[in-house]
């Protein structure tokens, strides 16, 4: 199966590690946004990353290929059974791509993209608000970040996406301050420490430093 | 179990047509966005619509609850269990959620918010560009919408989502053209048949009419 984009999107990372967390095994061939190949085109018509091809089946949005990696390999189930938990576990995956990734997309935009893909200078006032912004999401994070375990009780998709933000920030020095959120901190510190996790995070290293990144 | 929203809004109806589906009954008591009530928020602390409140438990995201209610009754469940159709189902309410709601977003800022509910005049020449925009989604899913049955195989969330989506576009006269689009326009139809959705429907007729929409 091949996976589409670079493990530096929150998006990519969070479908990789479920792969991961799944023991399904992904090729991530070589991927330019800007000039993208004909087989990410047809997976994703409107260009939304990653996207996924396993034979003659297509599949492009991090939440669909999910979905679709959990009814494939249903062993380790990333979604609870239990229905209150599942909607929690969903709930944190909203979350992380609907409120989070907006609120820091404009520090992702101005630190990341304008400087290190365009070459241009960002707004380093307009990063700024967005990491306030960002910070206000992590103050109700903390809030409802358990002391140990998960935060849907079990582990789930809500953890892998969460973290895989998380994981981007870092690049933009927009990452956690444990002494702030000690409760995020320590949860984050138990999802990397996953063997999956760090399977993704070694073929990232190894990305990151083919672009430049690390 | 109490939903927080209203029907107009194309998240609140598909979750009121997923419970529907379900068997399951919703209270929906007045709600106001602007002086929203102390259970919303504690269900939505970023004001998310919609949101509910089952007995002790609470929750927002119009895709946690839906998730959350195929949890709570998973006879008629709204996620197939076969990996590819249940990836497209998934495809299918992202597809509604984060693509086609952004791109006609506008026209229901400049063609509703702003002058049904805030008495002022909206951006005509914004609302026909969103329209445009959102025609060339619709351009994408009559090419992959199927002349029967269902949009991923069986019945499913992505039914609910893209038709409750269309449902909105109609208040602001950006109705489906079924002449260009008659595949959509014949699969709508099915869709609007179901039980479900009709009981939900006239539940919206009401609302309608309270607000002056209708």
């Amino acid at each position: 199966m091949e996976l589409f984009g670079a493990l530096f999107s929150p998006f990519v990372r969070k479908v990789a590690v479920v792969a991961a967390e799944k023991g399904l095994a992904l090729d991530m061939p070589p991927f330019s946004f800007a000039d993208p190949c004909d087989d990410f085109l047809a997976a994703s018509p409107f260009r939304k990353i990653p996207a996924i091809k396993d034979g003659d089946y297509r599949l492009c949005d991090s939440t669909a290929i999910c979905a679709y990696f959990d009814a494939l390999a249903p062993d380790a189930p990333i979604y609870p059974a239990e229905a209150r938990a599942r909607g929690r576990a969903v709930w944190f995956e909203e979350l992380a791509d609907t409120i989070m990734v907006p609120a820091l997309g404009p520090a992702i935009f101005n630190r990341f993209v304008l400087p290190r893909l365009r070459g241009v200078a960002g707004d380093e006032e307009a990063a700024l608000a967005a990491i306030a912004k960002f910070n206000e999401v992590l103050t109700y994070l903390e809030g409802v970040t358990p002391a140990e375990g998960w935060l849907a009780g079990e582990f789930s998709l809500g953890d892998v996406a969460v973290a895989s933000l998380l994981r981007t920030a870092e690049y933009i020095d927009a990452g956690l301050d444990p002494a702030r959120f000690p409760a995020i901190a320590a949860w984050y510190d138990r999802v990397t420490a996953r063997p999956a996790w760090q399977s993704v995070a070694a073929m990232e290293i190894g990305q990151a430093k083919a672009a430049g990144l690390a």
